[in-house]
């Protein structure tokens, strides 16, 4: 018998297909090849996107010049313009406004083959502080409501550069999907008195079936009620409104349990395209005693999601419990030096740590 | 500048690029064609599906015999189990259901080339009774809450078999989308006295400029604030709450219209892959004075599905009212036939007679 189960912060349920559930190997999907060619992103070519506008560098090299490690730049082809007010009017019955906003590249390695989940944690750790500082710049512009953090590896999941690069949005109203969750989690909240996140974590380290891996920060959980197949969330185990405001230590934790979950997920299912998004407070919030922040990778598996997005209702073919075991039992290339490397500082457990259902 | 436009049913905004707007040629798709094989939808298998549901036969033949003209059966591989009782239950902090509920199939002709678009009219229209049919079977078993009916076209957008069918899933619960838009609608309603639908069609009749085509008793638009470039949703013009209760005449003209908007979108488009979707009332509630049933066609035509979905926030790069424009002036063939075809009972306009913005 099929099951329904319901997202506890958005109240969405989901039919999960726990009798005839898909295994990996029923995700095939085609290896995505390099193209040769051009690539703005690359070392040298510096002046063919616009001027950066953040990097890391390890010596000292002029800016828009070769020698840096992380490099951030506008899109040259903004969804969103950075220029005008909101200029909200009405149009008939129908409302709209002014398309202002920043679009934003983090360039994560100058090296164009380089797979994100294979760089260095500390390589990782220093894409996501610049992650951090453009965040928190932009929220100066008091036209910004939130910031939206994003990555598509692959073609299919939208990603149209291989370079590895991460985006972000700052927009002037909150995604739809925002709202709900600021909404689902204060209801939870006023009735519970504690924060949904919280308790999420407290049942997935207490049930530990869903677990994929984790450290001393952060969990990394195959969601009970997954829309897609290997869908992981990433929480901190602690209550931490927003991501723009992590610690070293935090961010490095951080770094460590995303690196392992993205082998994890590339290995079991052999480099899929997916999305990964970071939930986060909106600007000028982040110190909700209801919202916590989080990450979620949603691999690009299944083709049935037009449906699914008209619907909003979801078929996972996956359950849970069985993507998380796949990914737990993933065998890692080099995971024990890739352990120490970020356990060192976080204390990344090792998969043998952790439980099988 | 781009434009940020508000659903004013769901409340979600949407990025819409006004500027590089994208033409139907920037979205080149792969022309799907016929895989050679077997088909259980074939006339003459009726032995390889569950034993049919309903049919429509021409002459007197036996059930599970050639000769339909419409045929529903129960999904061979269903998404729920049409057996066994609710069972809500806990697990820990989360609530689970058992997944109880019907998965059927309407096998829409006989042949298995033919494309949906280019049946006539009327095997449309007899298509659309077995839907109703099934739908008001259904709703007598009191374990259903909604009634999801869909569309899928083409591989692309999830369909597993080229013969055209649709699909019906009967739910224990209401799918997220249903409940967003009548919380939507009714939160419209409770402020203007009016329904937000019966709105948005006297606004689109009177700016024009996003009508694909209309009829006496139908208009196909494409909506203000479009997720999806040359997304089209057809409504009634009078307040109808309900598919499944509409009449002869309205069941007729609504094939008409129905027609001519998929006619429209593969001539403009080369027969793009789309989910065509019906948002009516949830059972047993056929009467709300706040809710408008309606379909929504959405062409499968880009690929930043996945961000989409985890974020509900759009990027449409083509402006409704350009894609409504393209729509309209398509030229399709055999269209004075098509027209007079729907139009002796409905009153089916030409093109001509809406005028460009």
């Amino acid at each position: 018998m099929p099951q329904l189960r319901k997202d506890p912060v958005l109240g969405r349920w989901v039919i999960i297909s726990t009798e005839r559930g898909k295994r990996p190997t029923d995700f095939a999907h085609p290896r995505e090849t390099r193209k040769n060619g051009f690539c703005p992103f690359d070392e040298g070519n510096e002046d063919k996107t616009p001027p950066e506008v953040l990097a890391y560098r390890a010596g000292k090299t002029a800016p828009n010049t070769p020698g840096w490690k992380v490099r951030v730049v506008p899109n040259k082809f903004p969804a969103l313009s950075i220029e005008g007010d909101l200029g909200r009017a009405g149009e008939g019955m129908y409302d709209k406004m002014n398309g202002v906003g920043a679009h934003e590249v983090i360039i994560e390695t100058p090296e164009h083959d380089a797979n994100f989940a294979d760089l260095p944690t500390e390589q990782i750790a220093l894409v996501a502080r610049a992650v951090q500082e453009r965040m928190i710049d932009l929220q100066g512009d008091t036209r910004f409501r939130y910031i939206q953090v994003f990555r598509n590896q692959g073609n299919a999941a939208g990603a149209s550069l291989e370079h590895p690069h991460s985006q972000l949005i700052a927009l002037p109203i909150l995604p739809k999907r925002v709202i709900e969750e600021l909404a689902g989690s204060k209801k939870y909240y006023g009735y519970k008195e504690r924060c949904v996140f919280c308790d999420i974590v407290a049942q997935e380290v207490w049930t530990k079936s869903r677990i994929v891996c984790e450290n001393d920060v952060f969990i990394a959980v195959v969601p009970f009620a997954a829309r897609f197949p290997f869908e992981v969330w990433i929480l901190p185990r602690t209550h931490q409104p927003a991501f723009e405001t992590i610690d070293d230590a935090t961010r490095l934790a951080y770094a460590g349990v995303l690196k392992e979950t993205l082998q994890r997920i590339n290995t079991a299912l052999d480099y899929p395209p997916y999305n990964l998004i970071v939930h986060t407070s909106p600007s000028g919030e982040l110190d909700l005693k209801y919202y916590h922040w989080h990450v979620e990778i949603m691999p690009k598996l299944t083709k049935i999601a037009g449906f699914e997005w008209g619907s909003g209702f979801y078929i996972n073919p996956t359950p849970p419990e069985d993507a998380a075991r796949y990914l737990r039992e993933a065998e890692i290339a080099g995971r024990s030096d890739a352990g120490s490397e970020a356990g060192a500082e976080s204390g990344t457990k090792t998969r043998e740590e952790v439980s099988c259902e």
